[in-house]
C-alpha cells in the first residue's frame, strides 16, 4: 500500500477569508512543504513552521503520521507546485505554483503536469494506492473546477464556518476572467484545471487517470477536493469504480451534501470517525469544533487504521504523543 | 531506521574502462535514477533501463529492495546530481551533475550541497540512519578525493578486475588540472570535493557531518566510496565513532586492503556475506565472480537483515523473485 501526497500551492489561498491551513497568511505558503516533512519524518526538517489553524488546530499531517506509526504503508510525495523548499523527498512532474484563479491563465503547467502524472500513475507497480493532498485555498479552486465542469459546486472548508459566499464570489470573478460559463469545460478537464484549478488537482487527476489505465486500485483519501479529482477523472470518460475515504468531520459538515456529491460522481464513500469529540486535548477539541476537517490523506489514513484493526484509542494516543513533540507555537527550526 | 540514498552522476564515468554500473555507456547516466526507483517501487517507473553490468549482473538496488521487502525501514533518496529524470521522490540540496575530474573545477556545487546536506542531516529526527550511494564512476572520484586529502588511495571496483592503473592515471591528470599535489587538501574537505570529487560524496559527507552534530547514529552502508565519505568527515575534524557496513565482495576484493583503510580512518567495519557463491542463478554467479560488489546501500541492507534475524536464504529467495519480475535484457518501460 502506498499513500501518494500531492503537495502544492495556489495564490488563491492569499485571498482574504479563504483558508485556515496556517495561522498566518505569510506562513500558509510553507504549509504543504511542512506537511510533507511531518508525514515523512514526524516533524518539519526544513520548513520553518508547524502548520496550525488560527485557533491552534495542528495540521492533519500529524494524524496521518500518527497512523503511519501504527500501520505500515509507503508514502510518496509529489511536488504539485511547491512555492517553498521542503526537506521531504518529492517526485517531479513539472508542476509550478498556481496563480490566483481570478487571473486569466492561472495554471499553465496543468496540462503538462497532468500528462506526466498520468504516465507516473500508469507506471506504478502497486496494486493499490491512496491519494491525498495539501494545498491551502484548495477548496476554492475545487469549487472553481466543479463549476467549470458543470458539477454541483459542493465544497467543504478548513474553517468551522465555511466562507461559501466568499468562495462563490471569487469563483464567479475567475469564471469571468477566463470567459467561461458554468459547464463550459464539461468533458474538458484540462481546460477546467488550467483556467479554474490548481496544480494539486492536475497532478492527482493525472495520477488517477494513469492508475485506472493500469489496474491499480485507487482510493481518494480526502474530502471535497478529492471528490473534485473524481469529477475531473469522470470528465476524462472513465466510468469505473472510484472510492473516497474521508473523515466524519467532512461528513458532518452542514455546508456539504457529501451524499449528493457522491451520487453525482458515482463514488463509494467510506467515513471514519477518529472519536476526537469530548476528549480533553486542544487538537481534538479543535477538530471536534470543525477546524481543519481533512487534508494530507487523513480520512484515508484513518480508514487504513480501521481496516488494520487498530483501535481509534490507539490512534488518538499516538496523535497526542506526536503533538507533544511538535512546537506548539507553530514555529519550527 | 532510515536508509538515505544519495544518487547522482559524474562525467568521470564516461571515461573508457572505468565503470561497470550499466551495460552501455549511454545508459550509465540513467543508473542512479533507476536505482532510486527500484528501491522505492521495486522496478523502474520512469528510467528507461534496469541497470546491469556488461556481463549481466543486476544492480545492487535489487538486493537492497529485496531486503526492504523483509525488514521494515524508511528510504529517503537525495538528488546528488542526477542527470536524467527519476520517478523516485528525492530531496533537493542544490547538487548538480559532476563533470570529468580532469577538468579544473568539476564540482562547483559541492560546497553549497555539502552545507545544505549538513543542515538536512542536523534536522533529521531519526535516532539512526544508514547512508548509501549510487553513482557510476564513483570509485575513481573516491580515489581522487583520498589522494587530495593525503589518505591511502584504496578503492574497489564494480568490475571483477579493478582497473586501478587507469584510475590512477585519471586521478594524476585530475590533480594536475587542479594544480594539487597529494595531501594538498588535507583538512579542507570542501576543496577535495570540489576539485577531485563528485556530488554524491559532497552530499553524503554533509549529511554525516550534520548527523554527528545532532547525535543521530550513522552507518556508512557501502564500500570504499563510503569509506571516502568517512575520510572527508575525519578531515572536518570529527574524531567520534564511525561505522561502515559492507559486503563480503568488497572485503574479499584482493585489490582493496579494507582493514588498512578502516584502521587509517578509525572505522568499525561490519561485513555481511549474502551467501551468493555456489548458487545456481545468473545474478548470484555474477556477484560471486566479483561484479558490482556493492552499491545502493547493499552492505548495510544485508547487515540490517542479519540484525533482524532474517536468514540469508530468505534474502536470496527474495532477490530471485525480484529479479524474476525485472526485464532481463536491461531495457525497461
Amino acid at each position: 500500500m502506498r499513500l501518494i501526497l500531492a503537495v502544492g500551492t495556489t495564490r488563491t489561498a492569499a485571498i482574504e477569508g479563504i483558508s485556515a491551513a496556517g495561522a498566518d497568511p505569510d506562513l500558509l505558503v510553507h504549509t504543504p512543504s511542512a506537511d510533507a516533512e511531518i508525514v515523512e519524518y514526524g516533524e518539519p526538517v526544513r520548513a520553518p513552521v508547524v502548520p496550525v489553524s488560527p485557533a491552534g488546530c495542528p495540521t492533519p499531517a500529524v494524524v496521518t503520521r500518527a497512523v503511519r506509526d501504527l500501520v505500515e504503508f509507503d508514502v510518496t510525495a509529489v511536488d504539485a507546485g511547491l512555492a517553498e523548499p521542503t526537506g521531504a523527498p518529492t517526485v517531479t512532474v513539472g508542476a509550478s505554483p498556481g496563480r490566483d484563479i481570478r487571473e486569466q491563465d492561472p495554471v499553465p503547467t496543468a496540462p503538462g503536469a497532468f500528462a506526466a502524472a498520468r504516465q507516473f500513475g500508469r507506471a506504478l507497480p502497486d496494486d493499490e494506492v491512496y491519494l491525498g493532498e495539501s494545498i491551502p485555498g484548495g477548496t476554492t479552486t475545487a469549487l472553481g473546477v466543479q463549476r467549470a465542469l458543470g458539477e454541483p459546486g459542493i465544497v467543504s472548508s478548513s474553517l468551522p464556518d465555511n466562507p461559501l459566499d466568499r468562495k462563490r464570489e471569487v469563483v464567479d470573478e475567475a469564471l469571468a476572467a477566463s470567459d467561461l460559463k458554468p459547464g463550459d469545460a464539461a468533458g474538458d478537464p484540462a481546460r477546467a484545471l488550467r483556467r479554474m484549478g490548481d496544480p494539486v488537482l492536475a497532478v492527482l487527476s493525472g495520477i488517477v487517470a494513469g492508475c485506472v489505465e493500469s489496474d491499480t486500485a485507487v482510493t481518494l483519501a480526502g474530502g471535497t477536493q478529492l471528490a473534485t479529482v473524481a469529477a475531473l477523472v469522470r470528465h476524462t470518460g472513465y466510468e469505473g469504480p472510484l472510492d473516497l475515504a474521508t473523515t466524519s468531520f467532512v461528513a458532518d459538515d452542514d455546508s456539504v451534501d457529501l451524499d449528493a456529491l457522491a451520487a453525482e460522481l458515482n463514488l463509494s464513500v467510506t467515513v471514519t470517525d477518529p472519536g476526537f469529540a469530548g476528549r480533553d486535548h486542544p487538537a481534538f477539541e479543535a477538530y471536534a469544533a470543525g477546524e481543519a476537517k481533512e487534508g494530507v490523506g487523513m480520512g484515508g489514513a484513518l480508514a487504513l487504521a480501521e481496516y488494520a484493526g487498530v483501535p481509534m484509542a490507539e490512534v488518538r494516543e499516538r496523535v497526542r504523543e506526536r503533538c507533544g513533540t511538535l512546537p506548539t507555537d507553530g514555529a519550527a527550526n
